[in-house]
């Protein structure tokens, strides 16, 4: 497939009709014609001459409405629209501490192929991740008998300072280097059109897409890994801030003059609960033997405080209530509807724990009112590399909406 | 004027297509009809229909361009659209610690008179503001040989946890009474339609109508008034939090196990900075005369720092760390563009002091891109007010609309 | 009697066995004159010359062992000796925040006489403190058919920064004026010797002479009031310092930057346990009627907080806490066989709970040896006023011995 | 020389008095006897009794006065008596992290031999530090052609908390045993008396015979290390504490719920200002290449922080105030007439800086007298290793002296 072009030009008030066409489809998974002038308040004619364009470029099909087939023709009022799940093969991909992840969706959003490897170190320059990326989709598009050029679009979510309208990288744990214009390193080194983020708002995305924020429009992801990462949903959209260097819940102060953070600053959240944080105390307290590595030793901790060692305990009791109030204070900024406390390890329950809801609900703000409901997601990589699939699947669908207005 | 009622329903595509207008209308003073389709994307023939609509409702009329004064008639293509500033008389009032302000303003947002009458009480029962709010009213359009009952609408900003959709008062400083549902008791007392928000909102919706926010789509204010408040606007829009209880920034906490706070929780912002919080520190260490007010307490507490007494600079310093730290963890949230000190109190320096403004450079996450620009307004009781006002005037033109689009 | 004098020079060695003596037939009851020399290791002709020089001097006398009573004169062996009760009349007398109690005793420790008498005011002047003292031992002696010419010596107890050893009050919170030679200026007002010491020094020595610190040579008194207190006693001794302004409990540091404390720095644990730093938490978020007396506010907060009230709890936990922490860094610095928590007030039960006791064990170093014995001992002024009865006895001693050494 | 034995029984009166003789004679280097019995108290002829018995056993000799020879026997009156530096050979040993360090000293004070040898491990078996002091001596006494068995007695510093008087360990950071009764088992290595303490204590010693305490009765030494230590001294003893626990400065809480200490404890001194609390700070912020010693780290740390490096600055820095304000705490408990700020390594300056100075300046209790004298001295392992010699000569002293009472 051509490859699609990026800065065609602003949207217009007609592209923006046609995204939310697109929008609703895919929410509806099958929808008539008729419904979505209904739902967009657009005239049924306006509805129908953008649909046919779309059926026309392929992104679009008929379907008989509750078969989820394509419609046989007979009985034209039944007929709804889908999307062609085969317009578009997406790719997203999650750089974590350790390992690349990555996930294949059709254009529907079904996962078609997930495959994971190793990085080839904790921190790589942005050419070798480049490279590793490549490596990474041509296996994972191997295994359904493509090539990386048949991929549409790819997500990319890592941790770290990163403006997602600039594609630009201030600082990531992943990178050596600071400052990286990262999409354009991509795209320069990937035939497919590349969409960056915070891995954290990638997740916000997936929540909202299939995971625990269906429907909902004002919600706070907070994830833990290495360190603590944040994304912000109001009114349905990702919430980036000026520079894109907003949701750095990981660097809010909660103690003043209190621990030195990596950042260099002092008192940050994550100089409480970061795997870093926990280390230093583990290991001046109760220190395991040399060089054994990090996983193993927090592995440790987490066993020790768990059976009740009071060093231990101590350790994961500080950071659960230092988390407790940086979620609090969230809440009292931004009482959203729902706050998620999304992460993939098991080892952290301490930070999902009853102690830490009820320390939540303690430090907000006293109303007569519920406050917001709090759930724990648990998840792993592949569902971030989902997130960033979907981060890819919307740049695509407005790459393509905008070739159709071209076009049109 | 025919009272306009409230919850006709809800607005539709072409209410908000009016909305539109009318905004557009306002923010440009004057404009032509086909500047209004440019900008908005909405087909001159609709514009036409729409514009007359409000012309025949009297809310808006012609002019001959440049002039701003109604048109003559003569060289249609130079003949704009502006509001009608009698079109509605609108009434502002900022309940404050011991004054009620009030600024009327008619439809184009010009001030036509201001008043302030003292309070009563510091807190009052929601019956009493009532009536006195009726009394200041009363003695505001006496002046301009008006009565309450020329008035269209009233906006009321007051501190407190304030569900501003609903109308309704969790807790307010100023009440004697907690859940009231207080819109409801005004708008039974008086004879317009009530638009009720927490003040520091109603800042901020000043800020961007006619102070330093002009033009900024993300920001937010701070204020400083016997309490902290915030107001944050996401996208041009206040962003109000799910209850109506976010923005609580007066109670983010900056200390686990903190000073208490007189919400009940500990290490509140709050309980640092607040005047409560900075006279308990005074009144111990620097006894004043027995019997001696408040504000003279404080004012001898500020003056001594400001001269360097030790004790008092300890007390005053204190405060400026804690309010930077704060501060600082509101822009690593929200990363905005700008972010604006507001308050009326020359007293409070300390707070907007060049030594806050380094400590927030300091405490915010670096990345290479220059940090929020940080403003600091002073000003009074009648721009809270004015904010008030300008928020009825919103209310009043949504409801204008909404009845336009039912005789239509 | 006669006024003893103060000052007649250095004690020497003689002088040194001369109080040993006398010391240890108070604290034995009763002794024979072989037990005294086998005790101190003075030979027995030493201690019959020295005994002679008493009984002469009418401080000691013989008495049938086993009696109580006055040696009939037969079987010598059986004599044993015992102070003179009648030898002198001592008063000790506490100065309290709105009281003055005093203790009247004979020279065998047998109080006789005890009064109480409102002070004027919390802060007097010291001359007025001097006339009010005046007429407490007025009214004390005059209930013995006594007056106060037949005293021989008072102790005086105060809280504040008192040097013992010069008659000097560097700071006192009953007094209004500051660096006062207190003990100059009573003498001057009164016809005996004066012995001052801060208060709780002379809990101390009422706790080692007839309290909980009986035949322990190493041990700490901690003392709450309207401030908190300290004795330390070394090797059997007072330890007061180079200046007399150790033992400044109250004053050490808890917290870096901490809440403000009346003296005015930060992070005293006075300004976390006093009563005042208890009031100012208490009046902040708990607000009682306005003219109430901080009394009635202290007792209001207590049982609130003993009835499960969030805040008062809250408030009366923290105060628990941060006095385990400066009680554990005691026990860690001293290594004290016996710390004794001594206060009038059942009120402040929640400083002497099993939860503090249980902090001082966590907090303490922790090696294969009990923990010091922590002892909690509830008492009236009527105590305090004997402890100063205590000191003045010994003065008392001091002087009647040198004067034997000059008559010898 | 026969080995002295320990524990023959209680030391009586006349024990007390010869060695008060001893000690005199020691500080005056040479003093007649006339002058001995006015200094102590004690009758010329008992003098001349005990002082004949020490000649007779070959701890003191006559002098002619002035000269520090031995008296020619001619002019009486002329002769004084001084120590037999010969009469016995001292050696004090200091346990170090890396290093033992020792020094000979004859029965005058006088250095005759030094040496340093690095030990084998930072935490060592007792059984195996016993083999490596064994060496270490034998090493030393070559030097100077004797041998070990010449050795009268061995003071033993090492940090940790011991208990003195019973010669155990409760815990040492240069074991890897706890709970080990050392000085049985060092005696049991070797062939003389062995005086163990804390190496802080010995620190002390050596202030107070030949350092900056030199005719001070109450002050407090704190030594900066590894970690931190204390010796107090108080009317001229070093104040041991009840289990041999006392002084546990390093351990004082400065923070509730505050940076974890390898003790297992949150808030302790040391888990701020020790090496291991500054390079867990250091090793997060400023990651320096893997591998490189701790020494390294340290010292690239604090080359940066002189250098003007906001991070490191911001390490030694907070260590430094909190560090001021445990001192203060110090002074507000002690009120000594001096305290000694002392240790070896230049590079901890930041803890003796002028800014800690005026921090604890400003955080004693401030009263109309000058704050104790605080005087910084610097000094090598040697200086502790002779404080521990020093111990030894006391101890030594103490078992001749009781010989001579069992021979007299």
């Amino acid at each position: 497939m051509a490859r699609l072009e990026r800065g065609i030009g602003c949207a217009d008030t007609r592209d923006k009709t046609r995204q939310q066409v697109v929008s609703l489809i895919r929410s509806a998974g099958q929808i008539a014609r008729i419904d979505i002038a209904a739902e967009t308040g657009v005239s049924p004619a306006t509805i129908t001459a953008i649909t046919q364009e779309m059926i026309q470029a392929g992104l679009v099909e008929e379907v008989a409405p509750g078969t989820g087939r394509p419609a046989s023709g007979r009985g034209r009022p039944r007929v709804s629209l889908k999307l062609r799940g085969d317009a578009h093969l997406l790719a997203g991909i999650k750089v974590s501490f350790r390992t690349l992840s990555v996930v294949l969706v059709d254009f529907e959003g079904t996962s078609v192929a997930e495959h994971v490897a190793p990085l080839s170190a904790p921190r790589v320059s942005p050419e070798a991740l480049a490279v590793e990326i490549r490596a990474l989709l041509a296996a994972a598009t191997a295994e359904i008998g493509q090539t990386v050029d048949d991929i549409s679009g790819l997500g990319v979510g890592l941790a770290g300072t990163i403006d997602a309208i600039a594609g630009f990288v201030h600082w990531s744990p992943s990178l050596t280097a600071s400052n990286v214009a990262l999409r354009d390193l991509l795209e320069a080194a990937l035939p497919m059109p590349v969409f960056l983020d915070n891995d954290a708002n990638l997740v916000a995305k997936a929540e909202q897409l299939f995971g625990e924020a269906r429907g909902v429009r004002d919600f706070i992801v907070v994830t833990i890994e290495q360190g603590v990462g944040m994304g912000i949903v109001i009114d349905g959209e990702v919430y980036r801030g000026t520079r894109g260097c907003g949701a750095e819940f990981g660097h809010t102060k909660v103690h003043l003059d209190g621990a030195l953070c990596r950042c260099g600053q002092r008192g940050c959240l994550e100089a409480y609960v970061a795997d870093y944080a926990l280390l230093r105390e583990a290991d001046v307290s109760m220190p395991g033997e040399a060089g054994s590595s990090a996983e193993d030793r927090l592995n440790r901790l987490f066993l020790a405080a768990r059976a009740g060692e009071p060093t231990a305990h101590s350790i994961t009791h500080r950071a659960a209530r230092m988390f407790a109030m940086g979620l609090a204070n969230l809440v009292n900024i931004f009482d959203p509807r729902l706050l998620i406390l999304s992460g993939e390890r098991m080892s952290h329950d301490f930070l999902y724990s009853d102690e830490v809801l009820a320390a939540i609900r303690d430090e907000v703000v006293q109303v007569d009112a519920p406050p917001p409901e709090v759930k724990i997601h648990k998840w792993g990589d592949q569902m971030w590399a989902k997130g960033a699939a979907a981060y890819a699947m919307e740049g695509v669908t407005d790459l393509a909406v905008r070739r159709l207005a071209i076009d049109a």
